[in-house]
C-alpha cells in the first residue's frame, strides 16, 4: 500500500469548485480517497497514486488561474496498515496510453514548475540514495536547478511527472520505506528563476 | 544552519500582493532570504526561521481570504552549508514576548488547522522518534487527529505553530537530520473534520 496526501491550491476567488471537480470520482481510478479540510489522501497502488495526483492536478490547472499543487507520497511507512485496502478497478483504462490510465492523466499543461525532495527513512546511507536520484533527475532532460532542500525542476507537465515517478520509484529500491514531496505549480505568473 | 522553504497559497485572485506583502522585509528578522517562483527559502537560527514563518503566514491570514502555507523545515542536513551564513539582527526585538520575536509573530489566527510530519534520517530507530512526538503534541492540549501520513492539528495560531516548534526540535535531539513539513490552513470555508 502506498499514497499521497494532496493539497490543491487555486488562486482565485472561485477556488471551492475548482478544487472539488479536481478530486470528483478519483475513486473510480482504484483509489481510496479520504477528504479533510486540508487536503486529499489517496491509498492505492503505485501507478493509480500517480494517475489520481495527475488527474487532480490537470483538472485544477485546465481551469487557468494559477494552481499549486503540495503533495507527499509515501510509500512502506511502518505505521501504516500493510496490504491492499482498496479495490483496483477491473479493467485498466485504455483511453490515454500504455499506463492503462486515463486520457486526463496526461492533460497536463505544456509547462509547468516543480520542487521535490526525497526522504528515505531508516537508512545511513540514505543520502546516497538522494544524490543518486538528483543525478537521475539531472540526466533526464529537464531544466533543473538545485536549491536548498529541494530540487527545482522546469518542463512540460507530464515529463516533470514521469520523472517525479521515475526518482520515487528508484528511490524505493535502497530504502523500505520512502517519503517524496513535491511543489507543483502551473499558470504562475512569476518567471522562471535561475538560480 | 537550518532553513524552512515556505510556499504561501491565498486563495484569492489577488494572490500576489498577498504574497509579496507576507514575506517583504523577512531579511530583517536575522534570515538569509531567498525568492523563486514556487517558494521562499528562509535561512537563519532556529528562533529566527521560526518566526518568518510566522509573521508571513499570519500577514497573509490577515488579510481575510482562504491561505495555506506549505513549508519544509529541515536542519542538519548534510548536504547543506554549515555554520552561520547569515548576520542575526543586532538586538533581538522585544515589541513582542520573551522569544526576542517582533509583535507580529503573534498576531496569528485564533484558530487554524495544520497537517504535519516529521521524518528523522538516517536512524533506523526513526519510527520511535516519531510516535514519541505524536505522544507529545497529543499531550498539549490541542485537537490532534490522526491521518494517514500526518497528524493533523487545530487550535489557536500560536498554540500550533508553538507545539510545531517543539516537536521539531524535540525530534532534532534524536537525530542530526530532521525534516518536518506543514501544511497550515487559515479562513478556510471547509468545516473541521473530525476523522
Amino acid at each position: 500500500m502506498m499514497g499521497a496526501r494532496l493539497s490543491l491550491h487555486p488562486m482565485t476567488d472561485d477556488f471551492v469548485p475548482v478544487i472539488l471537480s479536481a478530486v470528483d470520482g478519483l475513486d473510480q481510478l482504484g483509489l481510496k480517497v479520504e477528504v479533510d479540510d486540508v487536503s486529499t489522501c489517496l491509498l492505492g497502488t503505485e501507478p493509480a497514486v500517480f494517475e489520481g495526483v495527475r488527474v487532480a492536478f490537470g483538472r485544477a490547472a485546465a481551469r487557468g488561474a494559477h494552481v499549486v499543487a503540495s503533495a507527499t507520497f509515501s510509500a512502506g511507512c511502518p505505521g501504516e496498515p500493510d496490504g491492499d485496502i482498496c479495490v483496483p478497478r477491473a479493467e485498466p483504462d485504455t483511453s490515454g496510453g500504455q499506463e492503462g490510465w486515463s486520457a486526463e492523466a496526461y492533460d497536463l499543461p505544456d509547462r509547468i514548475a516543480a520542487q521535490f525532495a526525497l526522504y528515505p527513512l531508516g537508512r545511513p546511507d540514505y543520502m546516497d540514495t538522494i544524490y543518486a536520484q538528483i543525478q537521475g533527475v539531472a540526466d533526464a532532460g529537464l531544466r533543473v536547478v538545485g536549491r536548498h532542500f529541494c530540487t527545482h525542476l522546469y518542463g512540460p507537465g507530464q515529463d516533470v511527472f514521469d520523472v517525479l515517478r521515475m526518482a520515487f520509484a528508484s528511490a524505493r529500491t535502497a530504502a523500505d520505506h520512502v517519503v517524496m514531496t513535491v511543489t507543483a505549480s502551473a499558470n504562475s505568473p512569476s518567471p522562471e528563476e535561475s538560480a
